[in-house]
């Protein structure tokens, strides 16, 4: 099972909705992507053998929740950038107006999804992990101009893109009643390593591999961890934090494969 | 029970979030306002003997899906008002950055609070009423510099006022497990003629009696159904949907009291 642009598309279409604001919140959830969160998502449903209709549901509900925190974050009074995954952003395309309630519309969408599973505890995971998301998203504000310690940009990291891994990652054994701990830290570490490289890319990349413009965390004299320990320190603990990854999923084979597929992917990149 | 200021500071405050972000969210949360969707939630609540420390969140969460609503509206993409409640809106003293990570904040802490009761209906009705209240804001776009017909004025109203009303109205019977329609109705019909007096305050008002920025509507040359039907008609309408309300709820003591003061204290200002 996969999440297609084909899925996603349907998933919007189908409602009862004003027709620019679907078109706004498609064009952004169907761009060029890697759909890393719902195939996690997906492998740990599986690892754990949810129900595929509730699993392709909230695979679909985490990517609309992740679309809807880029094209906010992409706006002008945000991080203000004109392209999102090699194409103009929402708000170049849509207007901040349609780009702003698209996101709340994604946002509001991704919840309700996820409601219509019908397991409280799997809700209130989900509306948590946008509570960590939207904190993330404010602490990274500060961190521009600024000069911050090395644990206030962890900490940042760890909601603004750990958050959706954990919850992707515990999927599996939450909506199996099981425990989730192991996995939640799973995702968090995985999500950290990940935005890691992400900020070595920044550095060290093009537009044409990034699909995003490059070197913007130099130029907005952003600190991030490359900036603090430099490149060779920040890879070395990116593979640390994934060592603790593979060792908390080892059982979990599906995810387990999954994962070291986005590390050889991301490998290649960098 | 009351949902007073320093409830919703409480709720916000207690929360493990970046600072300015709770600063922010609390700023519009305790602008001097009616209060009348948690007011009314909690009177659904006490009809039908809801528990009372579930109606609280479930008052706290419409009045902060409310206040999100206001905070992303009012900015200078959507409908650029400098003004809410007699006070600078929201972007005006955090800047835009901080509003909309603010209305994004308590969009999420409302629908985590309403999760937080664990009843999968409440939770399924609570983010369907989130999408229909931004489909109202997308719709309300498209009023603006467009004549558009009676009808399409009236679908805007009732998602973009009437939604919220709506949930607050069936609060009751909804926990309780009981029958929602007749309530969801008396919601409905209340927004519509609830936002159809704010209409005709919009035009006959001054700043000081409304808060906010008057003949707002006139200046956009947005399509109201004032604009359309005049005046008179407007409230004579308003006043027909007021019966379909009372009609309603007629077996409901606490929430037909809560109805009967908001209508005086409406007559009053007209």
């Amino acid at each position: 099972m996969k999440v297609t642009n084909e899925t996603l598309r349907e998933f919007v279409l189908s409602m009862d909705m004003n027709s620019t604001l679907k078109k706004a919140a498609i064009y952004t959830l169907t761009l060029p992507g890697k759909r890393l969160r719902p195939t996690l998502l997906l492998a740990s449903a599986k690892d754990f053998g949810v129900d595929e209709r509730d699993a392709l549901k909230a695979a679909v509900a985490i990517e609309m929740m992740h679309a809807a925190s880029l094209i906010h974050d992409d706006l002008p009074a945000i991080d203000n950038d004109g392209y999102r995954r090699g194409k103009p952003s929402n708000h170049v395309v849509f207007g901040e107006n349609f780009a702003i309630l698209a996101g709340d519309f994604l946002f509001a969408k991704a919840l309700d999804l996820c409601n219509e599973i019908g397991n409280t505890h799997l809700s209130e995971a989900f509306s948590k992990t946008l509570l960590e998301l939207i904190d993330g998203e404010a602490r990274d504000v500060f961190l521009e101009k600024k000069s911050v310690e090395v644990d206030e940009i962890l900490k940042m990291y760890r909601k603004k893109t750990g958050a959706l891994f954990a919850f992707a990652f515990s999927f599996g054994p939450r909506m199996s009643g099981k425990v989730v701990k192991k996995y939640e830290e799973a995702g968090y570490f995985f999500g950290l390593s990940f935005q890691i490289l992400d900020d070595v890319l920044d550095l060290t990349s093009t537009f044409e591999k990034m699909g995003k413009t490059p070197h913007k965390d130099d130029k907005q004299q952003k600190s991030t961890l490359v900036s603090k320990i430099g490149l060779e320190d920040s890879k070395k603990y990116a593979d640390t934090l994934y060592g603790e990854v593979i060792e908390r999923i080892k059982d979990s084979p599906n995810l387990l494969e999954e994962v070291k597929k986005v590390k050889t992917l991301l490998e290649g990149k960098i």
